[in-house]
């Protein structure tokens, strides 16, 4: 099944990723895309390279988190841009943790981007392109059928337990992590998964080794923006992290 | 100090009420307009009555939950559109607390309206107007400082018990609780009060003593949507209560 990933399996087309299915029930292929979007969808454009940087930067901070005790659905990257991963029953939702506020934090509430949050806000957002992800509580959630209380009473702590390690990650590398989105799901056997991507696509990643007195970028915000180029910030960012990662004894690709 | 409102006190101008200071600096004289507004306010129409109509029938929802264990802020109702009130700091918060799907929740995430929730939903609304009173979770008002975990902590429970009266209360007069909106604060020594008011502008209401099949508004929806005056619908919903106000012991104003 290495370095193939079936082109007759059925794919799940992302706006970031492609996802295939592979000769075991259990296992995904995971092709990473050069394509950026923003903006609901509105804004798009292919960055060379960004496909192969998100696959390594995934691969990496998985491993990171694995150390630390969070599990992953990373099975294992193969190549490049492609990944294997344990296939999970996804909620339908974007995690949202934040630390700084930014982004619809920020026009929302009417706060300036930078306000340091006294704790950090989690917030949930309902995977639906019609409704455009619209925000929703916990009350809305079980109300739905999306999740239960006892979903919720897993994924919360989990969502805060990540968002301490990545903290404690991106610092060491000189990065603040604003804030980030994840997804998680259900493996067959109802372990709950963190699972999708961590990669400057679904982070806010601001340097703390610029002294210039402005926010460095190191994500896809640069994109949003019209900033330039994200990839040399990918770039940075998977060059920090593959040295911590090998300070820690973890083997990354090169 | 009855029957007047003393016009040298400072007014707290609202959309539908207009609050005075007294000369007891803990109590405030409410004044219920005729004015509806819907719509982000947009919408706005003077009613003949509906002043005297939502002065009686808060009045008699506040004596009727005050019989069921659960304080407000009322004091006393002094004249037909007049009322004294214990002044409050109030949370900037509309609590929105959902029996069946309606409005917003429906067009927020897609839902047929008419559509019974499992569990009541309790929402968060941030009170301000520039940012249209965005909707906003747990996380979110502790961040900026709106209340604390220990404010939810009450605000929550005493919000479900408050919905719990009132489906009963409104049951007895067979109309279905849908939804409503309330507000709360402190008052000076520091006891959570349920404040503001409880009227057809502030609830949805459907009648189930109707059998056209379709559904019969006796609440603002009927000016949110233009299907003619509501006076009839908060005449009918002031009868109503009067009645099992009455048959519950409570004196009640002619
Ligand atoms: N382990 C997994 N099992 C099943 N599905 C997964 C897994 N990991 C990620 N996915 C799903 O893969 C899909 C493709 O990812 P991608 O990020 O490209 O999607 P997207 O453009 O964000 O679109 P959307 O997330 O709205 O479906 C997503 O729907 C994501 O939820
Ligand atoms: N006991 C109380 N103490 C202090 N303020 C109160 C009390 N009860 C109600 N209020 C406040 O009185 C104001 C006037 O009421 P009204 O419903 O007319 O306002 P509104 O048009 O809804 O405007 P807004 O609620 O946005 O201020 C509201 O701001 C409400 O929060
Ligand atoms: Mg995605
Ligand atoms: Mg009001």
């Amino acid at each position: 099944m290495e370095g193939s990933h079936g082109e007759t399996g059925k794919a799940l087309r992302g706006k970031a990723k492609q996802l295939y299915a592979t000769d075991d029930p259990e296992i995904l292929w995971v092709e990473y895309k050069n394509t950026a979007t923003a903006g609901d969808g509105e804004k798009k454009e292919d960055f060379t390279g960004k496909g192969r940087l998100n696959n390594l930067i995934t691969t990496i901070i998985f491993d990171l988190l694995k150390k630390r005790g969070i599990d992953s659905h990373l099975v294992k990257r193969v190549n490049a841009t492609g990944q294997l991963v344990r296939k999970v029953n996804m909620f339908p939702l974007e995690i949202v943790l934040r630390n700084v506020a930014a982004g619809h934090f920020c026009s929302r509430l009417g706060v300036e981007e930078g306000l340091p949050l006294k704790e950090p806000v989690l917030e949930y957002f309902l995977k639906n392109d019609d409704l455009h992800d619209p925000f929703v509580n916990d009350d809305d959630l079980v109300a739905l059928g999306v999740c239960t209380r006892e979903d919720l009473a897993e994924i919360a702590p989990l969502a805060r337990k990540i968002n301490e390690a990545l903290i404690e990650i991106f610092a060491k590398i000189d990065v603040k992590l604003v804030d980030f989105k994840i997804e998680m799901g259900r493996a067959s056997d109802g372990t709950l998964l963190l699972a999708d991507e961590i990669t400057p696509d679904s982070c806010r990643l601001w340097d703390q080794r610029d002294h210039s007195g402005k926010v460095e970028h190191l994500d896809k915000d640069l994109f949003r923006r019209g900033l330039g180029s994200i990839i040399p910030a990918y770039e940075e960012i998977e060059e920090r992290l593959a040295e911590l990662a090998k300070s820690e004894g973890i083997e990354v690709a090169e």
